[in-house]
């Protein structure tokens, strides 16, 4: 591929707390608060807390998930005020940080999220951009104390759901295993250095290093597996514990996947894929036992910051 | 010690879901119900979701920590439909499984609980009680899976808070970690294995085997330690990751117990203790970082049921 000239990064948006008891986010950016880290060289850096109320409220949400709001759709509708409170907020957010798809939002913004599945570090992103690919490949490279991987959901950016897609680019880094509420120290480090990498990488980036180009295995996302339920809809078998803590282990048919209340063993069938988010508390009630991926390499170009 | 005679153990009561996101206990209760599981062989059993508001609201309390609820002083207060849920039903439980304190109790009354720290299997209990303690060796000489310990709280029974206070006898089965809203296989398949021990031995004690007396090691509650935090009452650092998840390995003074959100390390300063319900994500609200014991050997006499 050709060398690309990309326009400078110079703002980028650093979020926490879209769901408010997902910790390491939230005391991250109030962290950069507190020590007023509004610049970092040539990159101005903004720093959120998304739902305060939630946060507050020590839940995921209180009317609705924040972070289903960012579509075209939901950011354009017209709200008042008994409107869910997620969805006005994710309006404001979009002024703030946006307009989603327009010359004046940030250049990047990074969501920061947790999961109680044990998923390392994720980078997850939507459509295929280089300057993700590029800062992934970096974060992999630097970081040792946990695996990096990264997740591509390939959905078009006007139905993109989720806060990092009001950016020119963005992505959520998710990271677990944290239970909802609780924060650890090595979550915590994790998360901090992902961000200063990127951080640094931007400077470098902005400062006129060019970087080759080459290639990255990333995740597609194929589908969703829901628990088993009854006719009522409860859940009647839980994730089963050789498929537990065992996000991106690739999945074949015959393995087992849930072990019902009563102690039966359920085994998958289908094609080799690999699964992920592997038992996340907030996709009980969203039907989703885990996700389903493909394994891709993804190549980009080398890139260089454009001239003015 | 002498050998002891005690009355026959008819009647155990099971509970789950006294904290409504704990999800091991009420899975095991439900399918207990769905079995019909309602005696084995002498044992009569009954089996109670305790806090169903709670678990239909996905949280641990909807008005007021359900198992801070059972002392005579609030058992015996006057209740209206505007007191809080938790307090009216923990007198309907009382009623149900007690009272407390009479001949009219469940002889045996288990309570099943989840902790998002490292904790292992833990049998808590209050008085030093004969029955407990060898319920308790039984189960630790059985199982391998898991490590089990217990932990005494010494407390008067009067003011006991916990709803296994009701029975005649009783303990909480304590089983980390699980994140709060999650459900694991591991943990459920430990938890039912230990139900299945005490009720294996509730009916060889029944039938007349005697048990020889012996001595066992138990964590007796010194004191609580906080979160640092600053004036608006916000904490300030997480658990250092050095004393995270080594839950019951003894702290001595210079350990690592903090890290500061700004990266500094704060060591302790105390006498030798052992840490436990670290980073419990309940216990932020009750501002417990962990608690601190100490290890003491509990004697307990042979036994044997009393003849008519």
């Amino acid at each position: 591929m050709e060398r690309a000239a990309v326009p400078p990064l110079s703002s980028v948006a650093i979020c926490g707390g879209t769901h408010g008891n997902e910790l390491t986010g939230v005391y991250i950016v109030k962290e950069m608060q507190k020590q007023k880290t509004d610049k970092v060289g040539s990159v101005s850096i903004t720093t959120v807390v998304t739902n305060p109320r939630a946060l507050d409220a020590g839940t995921r949400y209180t009317e609705m998930d924040l972070n289903r709001c960012f579509t075209d759709v939901l950011l354009s509708s017209p709200v008042t005020e008994s409107s869910p409170y997620e969805l006005r907020r994710a309006q404001e957010l979009n002024a703030q940080l946006g307009p989603k798809g327009s010359a004046e939002a940030v250049d990047l913004l990074i969501d920061l999220h947790n999961t109680t599945a044990n998923m390392g570090l994720c980078l997850i992103f939507y459509s295929i951009d280089w300057i993700t690919l590029h800062i992934y490949k970096h974060i992999q490279n630097k970081m040792s104390s946990v695996p990096v991987r990264a997740i591509q959901l390939d959905i078009p950016i006007s139905d993109a759901y989720s806060l990092e897609s009001v950016g020119k680019h963005g992505f959520a880094i998710e990271v677990g295993p944290q239970p909802n509420g609780v924060l650890r120290a090595d979550i915590f480090n994790m998360v901090k250095e992902a961000v200063d990498l990127t951080l640094a990488w931007l400077q470098e980036f902005n400062s006129g290093r060019s970087y080759e180009g080459g290639t990255v295995e990333a995740y597609t996302f194929v589908r969703s597996v829901d628990y088993p339920r009854d006719s009522a809809g409860k859940i009647t078998a839980a994730i089963h514990q050789d498929l537990q803590d065992n996000d991106f282990k690739l999945l074949r048919s015959g393995d087992p996947i849930f072990q019902t209340f009563s102690g039966e063993t359920l085994k998958y069938d289908g094609e080799d894929l690999y699964p992920f988010f592997v038992n996340e508390c907030a996709y009980y009630e969203k039907k989703i036992a885990f996700h389903l991926a493909q394994r891709k390499t993804f190549s980009f170009p080398s890139i260089r910051v454009k001239k003015d």
